[in-house]
């Protein structure tokens, strides 16, 4: 009876333990908010390294989620991936740089937000090239892919650098 | 012996039950975005109240996580909340009204952002009343205590509403 009862038992366990791993399959990976924190920045490294290479419109639509959203200093927010290819389509002669200093990700790992500062070069009124220097916030929303993009991303001037 | 194993095994399935609600115990509640997402925009809402009857300094010292950063428009980042309070109150005469047209949380429900409009008044260097109108972004964390408040705020001009 000892015998049958263990073996018994051990049916039983091994059922409670399947059961319990189709609850963790069925749940999302756990998250890692470090390595979301890494993945975030250098997505944003990567991100400004295409502005260079490609210019500002290809790196902002390649970088924007669908549903994105900038809110340029200076204009209304401009919402969507082709909208805001557009925008900076416009901006003929714009060169950004930027490097973020900071990320956070929420405990999910799902969402984080960069801040950095920027460097803008452009063509003045006067034909004059101008130099202009700020800062930014950009927030990041993980896509169904595993690939991070950004939803919000807008900035705003500084002093220049001393 | 069928009585026996069944009895048997009735305590070792509540042992497994026992054990497992001691990981739902220790585990943090569940989050839930839907109510956090209404929250955020309520905490936006109450923090642009505060600022009507207290005014600025005392409404974003008020609102501001210890280590909160705001990105002030033509001026550095200002970090931790008596910078942020001491930063206000040296902008004497300054009246900010808000409103967020949007919030998204993460799945964790611990970290979102609300976007919105806003309107400054304060006195031109000729002494005059000035209007400005803008945009802002505040990203804001679920506090140990429950509450939210921002870790970062910054906003950018854009043209007067028709």
């Amino acid at each position: 009876m000892k015998r049958e009862l263990v073996r018994g038992a051990g049916g039983i366990i091994s059922l409670a333990s399947a059961l319990f791993c189709l609850q963790c399959a069925s749940a999302p990976p756990a998250p890692d908010p470090q390595s979301a924190r890494a993945a975030i920045l250098r997505a944003d490294e990567d991100f400004a390294r295409l502005a260079q290479s490609k210019g500002v419109a290809e790196a902002f639509a390649t970088y924007a989620a669908e549903d994105a959203t900038i809110l340029p200093a200076g204009a209304n927010p401009v919402e969507g991936r082709e909208a805001i290819r557009a925008f900076f389509a416009g901006a003929s002669g714009l060169v950004l740089t930027w490097k973020p200093f900071f990320a956070q990700v929420a405990a999910s790992g799902d969402l984080g937000y960069t801040l950095g500062t920027y460097e803008s070069r452009s063509t003045g009124d006067d034909g004059k090239p101008v130099t202009r220097h700020g800062k930014y916030c950009t927030i990041w929303k993980k896509q169904p892919d595993g690939s991070w993009k950004y939803i919000v991303d807008l900035g705003n001037p500084s002093p220049a650098p001393k």
